[in-house]
């Protein structure tokens, strides 16, 4: 019997990605507003697969190559794309059984920057249950990464953050001397008996506003709205098997 | 009349502050464990001034110039320096009226980092009202730089972020669409009723108990001990006149 707990950590922003790096993490890639919601809500609509593609470049050949593209920048489809980055898109008619190429500005980075890890999975509310579940049958410490929003803190990728490691730390399988963790708990302890009212202060809820994109925030948050965990594998992210 | 506030930004971290860096801001630094509450403490005692140097090298050269030296790396008094980094050093009868160069892990090296700046002040819960006033009394933007623990968020100048950041948004004159602002005044609401308790599960606090270091914590969450406020001026720590 083991007498030692995994290690729980959390990176709040790309920029201190290697100071929490380590081959044998689980790494769980989190960009609630909106890349891994959508992500989430894609394969539960049954796509096939994502590739996920750091640059407008990657997703500009993608295209020409005959690609779904669903790429966006700072909140704008680009010119090229076939739509791009609100979990709405991503409806069953139109992507059921379907192969498609996702580029975003913070979440899709994070992916690929994480690839060196022991398994990259794909974290949000709507699969927060799933997810958890699988994280326990594994035996392996986990990082959560907050894509958060161009390098800068991001609330709604931290309130997640304390979310899962609530539900990680409840179990007794892991330990964390990770401040980012303890203050992550804290916020989702202010956050949690009214999500979406909490959320509402966030940064990012006011810049998708000013683009008319913030219909999709409450469904964003909405918990364990699937059972699918996406995760990167080969290139593509697929459900975990 | 001025009808526009003036801006009011977080950042976690010396990784974070290429997105946080304007000239025209006024930076306060924080390392409340312990380089900022033991700048305040020194400057209190009657320093006349401490020159912050960030590398080993520069302060093994000033001891050799003949300065009082207080300098250490991760908690250890580097062995050529006269004494190291807690508050509890810089008495009154040790330094009244000497100079001191000044050396530790992280808040030295922010002092450099934001020398660009406006202007470059130290924030401790030592000198929180002093230091509350004199922004106030300046008409510029504020950035508060908390200096982390080897660029891993920190929960204790999270915290103090968030104090002060309650007091100069309570004087109407600032507003912020800053997340680590707005995750700061949450952290500080459910510290502020029991800070000592509080600040006991900070990754930092367990680090500085295991070299015997932890003697100083209570100390340093101690609000208006002073009302000194240091600021950084032709390469001195000196209290702003």
């Amino acid at each position: 019997m083991k007498n030692t707990k995994l290690r729980l950590e959390t990176c709040l922003s790309p920029a201190l990605y290697p100071k929490h790096a380590h081959d044998e993490n689980i790494v769980v890639v989190v960009d609630i507003l909106r890349a891994t919601s959508s992500i989430c809500t894609a394969l539960h609509n049954g796509v096939k697969r994502i590739i996920p593609v750091a640059t407008v470049e990657e997703a500009r050949t993608k295209k020409e190559e005959g690609f779904i593209v669903a790429s966006e920048r700072d909140g704008y489809v680009l010119d090229f794309a076939d739509f791009g980055n609100s979990p709405f898109n991503f409806t069953a008619e139109r992507v059921k059984d379907r192969e498609i190429v996702y580029s975003t500005t913070n979440g899709t980075r994070c992916i690929h920057m994480a690839s060196h890890s022991r398994a990259v999975v794909i974290g949000s509310f709507l699969n927060l249950t799933a997810l958890t579940d699988w994280l326990l049958q594994q035996d392996a410490p986990v990082l959560i990464f907050c894509a958060s929003w161009k390098d800068r803190f991001s609330l709604e990728d931290t309130v997640f953050a304390g979310a899962l490691a609530e539900k990680l730390l409840e179990s007794g399988k892991y330990e964390t001397i990770c401040d980012a963790v303890t203050a992550s708990l804290d916020l989702w302890s202010l956050a949690k008996n009214d999500l979406n009212g909490y959320i509402q202060k966030a940064a990012q809820k006011g810049r998708l506003a000013a683009k008319g994109l913030d219909d999709c925030i409450e469904f964003c948050h909405q918990p364990d709205f699937t059972k699918v965990v996406p995760q990167f594998s080969g290139g593509d992210l697929i459900p975990v098997s």
